[in-house]
Formats: structure tokens, C-alpha cells, sequence
């Protein structure tokens, strides 16, 4: 197994270690986790979008096991947010924010390598979503919350979005840095103004949109 | 890899259908989701067993990402039960009675697909059971409860027997449509059953019955 | 595919039994569930770290699926739990020392298959930890509590420590028995020191110990 094309491997790089920052920081706030529980969050959040879509299109064993740069963004990120939990603290929309990167970078690498595996538009578009919602939806379900994707603001829209237009630009053999830049920044976007301007997609007929849930 | 059997393949689309519907709606009952949550948990229980089985019998990219009807069926029936929430609330049982069809169906596809993966008697039952209850633990995790397999009545067995049915018939090279529908329909009749006149598998020796599980 | 070395066999089958009894055990405190319930996350716990293993490492379908003492191991102590509940009751610490059995028990097996399947050092020092731990996540994502691992007293730690020994043993060629023995045993040790002496990992900088958890 050869390793994966530059740009993906820079925008997977990212994403991990972001993703690492971020489930870390949400134990922190979540619960008295100890050191070991607030970097196994961290790790769970970064890496397990990825190893779920390895799995479902027979990248096995997962590119986490087999590229240790993986593992130890991962783990970089998860110990950087323990020990600078406090400074951190200071910016509001850090957890948001990191996430809204998380999401954005693993939905185009998610559909680019499904792409790369065989699979058609569909299934591709579907992977990449899974694979940017995964590892918050671990993260979500190990602190007990009902996961991000059922309700938060525009959460899974986005990241469908970015991973159409990373498919769209493959099929058209229009793929690259600026097509790839450009579905990042088009979930990154949607997803911080849905968070900004409290957007959601619609409602159920007849049901009023009620108080924020907890927890949000 | 070719098309499944028309008959396994009628069963998997119906239950992935009803599941859709069932997922769908209990995300309407659960919680206050806006559409992505709904359609999102619709098309989890729906095709969360499948995915399960098929990444356990090897079956990999899962037929959910190789054939269209299966996304196509989920978010169709998801769709509906947001549109159709209403009208549909008054129908007390519904919930649990697409929840008996979809596990009566995914029991019988399950094994069968087991079997025909060249797995033994035994774990092609487990497969079965494991395809039958699997999206419906996804969906109940998601929203925070206790999975129904877990409290409730008489919800493991009868997909048990349904696939027990299932792959002795197939030992005995005397499945078909007959065998498949007769397996469908005893696993429905005792789970149906069992929730109308709350049967309860046996307690642990010394505990009272109690009081009914909040949430069930 | 051949029948795995003896002595991977009997630690495997062992933690498989204990972890069967530690999670039907679970079970029977954590909600009032009948013998399928208390079955099924017996047999969850017991089977759940080592079908995750299998998944990332490539041997599909699980050993699981194929050895039919797993099933059946898993099994039979899930149902000597559900009979023996009441007298078991009077050990208090019969969860934990089963729990923490059946952790060191799977970090060693996790960690030699995941070598036997070729990956390298630091991945299967990991996959050792996730089959320690899998089981009992699982488990504890059931019945609705934060998952131990990551709020408990050292209990990723010492599945840690005995998949690096397993490991090292592995490398430098002197594997077998005394050094599956002593990473067993090494693991063992550590966590129950750690429930013993209510050892915590490092706590975030400026946070308080403050109380026990409720539920642990």
C-alpha cells in the first residue's frame, strides 16, 4: 500500500489533529475525566470517522494502524487541549471552531478516497459525510449526549455539501488544491453562519422550535 | 459480485423501508429534531443491521453502498414519517408494529445471507439476530435510551426463531418463499404477541416484576 | 485458517467467560432486565472487544464466528450470572476483579494477534487496549453510562502496560508462557492497586478531585 496523495494526506493530517483538540476540550468541559479518559476522547473524536470509512470500503487494516502520523496528531492534539485547557478556555467558540475544521477537511478526504476505492457518486457522497460526522458522533455518545448530527444547526448539511462538490470535481477531472480548498471553506462556512445565525433546516409540520436543548 | 436473490432481496428492501419509517418516527417522538436529525435516524435504523452483518460476513463495500434501492428506500421511508408525522400519531401501535416487521424481515435476510457467505448453523442465527436487532440498538443509543433488545419484551427471541427457521430450512434445501414468509410471520406473531400481552422472557430468581421501564 | 496457538486459546476463552459473567452481572444491577437481556450484554461484553479487533485487523469473519467455544463460553457465564446473581451478590468486588480479568486477559491476546496479522509495534500495542477495552465500552454504552475507560481509575493504563510487554516479548523472541504470565498478571495488578488505593491518572491542571462519580 502505497501512501495517499500529498494534499489528502496534509488535509487528513489537519483534520485529526483538530479533531483530537476538540474531543479532548469536550471532555474537559463534560465530565472530571482524568488524563487518560480526556486523551482516549481525543483520539476516539480524531480518528474513529476515519477508521469507520476504512472499514466500509475494505481499507483494512484502517490507515490510522498502518501511518503513525495519525495516531500521534491524535495524540498531540488531545494533550495539548489537557495541558492548555485553561487558556483555551478563553475563546468561546474554540470547540465549535474546531470542530466546524474537523468536519470540513474529513468530508472531502472522506469522499475522495471513497472515490479512490471504487464506489460510485452516491456511496461516495454518503462516506464522506459519515466519516466527518463520525468521530463527534463517538465522542457524543462516550460523554452520553444525543449526538451533534440529530441536533445541532445545519451539522450534516454541510458536510454533504463539501463531500458533493469533492465528487463532482472528480468526476469532472476539475479535482485539485482549489477545488478541494473550495469544498472545505463551502462546509466550513455554512456550518459557522447555521452556528452564528442559529439556522436549521426545517422543522416537523405543527412543531414549534421550543428552547435550545441542553447541553448545546 | 451480482444482484442478491428477487425474494431475499423484496424482504431486505421491505424492511429497510419500514425501518426508515420506524427510525423517522421515533426521532419525531423523541426529541425536537429538525429534518437532517430525522432523516438521519431513519436511515440508521434502517441500515445499521445490514451494515453490521455485512462488514462481519466479509460483504465489503456493505450492499448498502454497492445498491441504490437501500439509501433510496431509507430516506424515502424517512421522509415520509416527517411529512406524514401527524396523521400517522394516531396510530398508537405503529411505532412497534414497523419495528416487528422490520425485525421480522432482517432476521430471515440476515441469516439467509450468512449462510450463503458460508458461515455455520449457529453464527448464521447470531448473524440474523445481530441484522435484525442492530439498527434498532443504533437508533435507541442515539437518542439515549436503553436498547429495546435489552428491557424489552420478548424482542431477541423471535428474531432468534425466524432465523433459526430460516437457516434449518436452508440445511434441508427447503427454502423458498414459503419457508422465508413462514419464518417472517412467526417471528412477527411472537413478538406482537409479546407486547400485547407484555410477556416478559423469565426474571432473575427473586426479583419482583415491577413497574414498566420509563420510556418503554 | 488454523486453530490459534494453544496458549493464545485458553487466555482468549477465559477472558470470553469472565467478561460473559462481568457483563450479565452488570446487567442485573444496572436495570431491572430479563435472562435475553441479561444475556445479550453478557455475551456483548465478552465478545465485543475481540470482534472489533478482528474488524481492524482483517480476519473476517471474526474468531467469533468461527470457534464455537467463544459463543458458547460467552454464554454459559452470562447464564451461571443470571442463576448465581444472589450468591454472587455478597462479593462486592466480584464486578471489578472479573472486569479487571478479563482487561488483562484480552490486552495480551489483542496485542499477539494484532502482531501475528503483521502490523507493527505502536498499532498493535493499541489494538491490544481496544480489545481490553471494547467489550466493557460496549457494555457500558448500554446501560447508559460513561464508558469506564474513560472515567475510571487507571483502566486504560495497565491494558497499556500488557500489550507493551506482549509486544516487546513478541520482538525479541522470547514470548511464551512466563511472559504472557507476567503481562497478565502486570496489567491485573496495576488496576486493582488502582480501585484499591483509588489511584487516578493526572487530573487537569487548576481541577479539583472533587466527588466520586455516580455510578461507579
Amino acid at each position: 500500500m502505497d501512501t495517499p496523495p500529498p494534499l489528502l494526506f496534509a488535509l487528513d493530517l489537519t483534520g485529526t489533529f483538530v479533531f483530537g483538540l476538540n474531543g479532548a476540550l469536550t471532555a474537559l468541559r463534560a465530565t472530571h475525566l482524568d488524563v487518560v479518559g480526556v486523551v482516549t476522547l481525543g483520539m476516539m473524536t480524531a480518528l474513529g470517522g476515519g477508521v469507520i470509512r476504512d472499514i466500509l470500503i475494505g481499507a483494512i487494516p484502517p490507515a490510522t494502524f498502518l501511518y503513525w502520523p495519525y495516531f500521534t496528531l491524535a495524540l498531540a492534539g488531545a494533550l495539548i487541549a489537557f495541558v492548555l485547557n485553561r487558556p483555551l478556555a478563553r475563546f468561546e467558540m474554540s470547540l465549535t471552531t474546531l470542530d466546524a475544521v474537523g468536519l470540513s477537511v474529513f468530508a472531502v478526504i472522506g469522499a475522495s478516497k471513497a472515490v479512490a476505492a471504487g464506489l460510485g457518486a452516491g456511496p461516495a457522497v454518503a462516506l464522506g459525510v459519515i466519516t466527518a460526522v463520525g468521530g463527534g458522533t463517538i465522542r457524543d455518545l462516550m460523554v452520553g449526549q444525543v449526538p451533534t448530527v440529530l441536533r445541532s444547526e445545519l451539522y450534516a448539511i454541510p458536510a454533504l455539501v463539501a463531500a458533493a462538490i469533492t465528487v463532482a470535481a472528480l468526476g469532472t477531472d476539475t479535482y485539485g488544491l482549489p477545488a478541494a480548498m473550495g469544498a472545505v471553506t463551502a462546509c466550513f462556512v455554512i456550518r459557522m453562519l447555521g452556528v452564528r445565525y442559529q439556522l436549521n433546516a426545517p422543522r416537523p409540520p405543527g412543531q414549534s422550535r421550543g428552547t435550545p436543548e441542553p447541553g448545546m
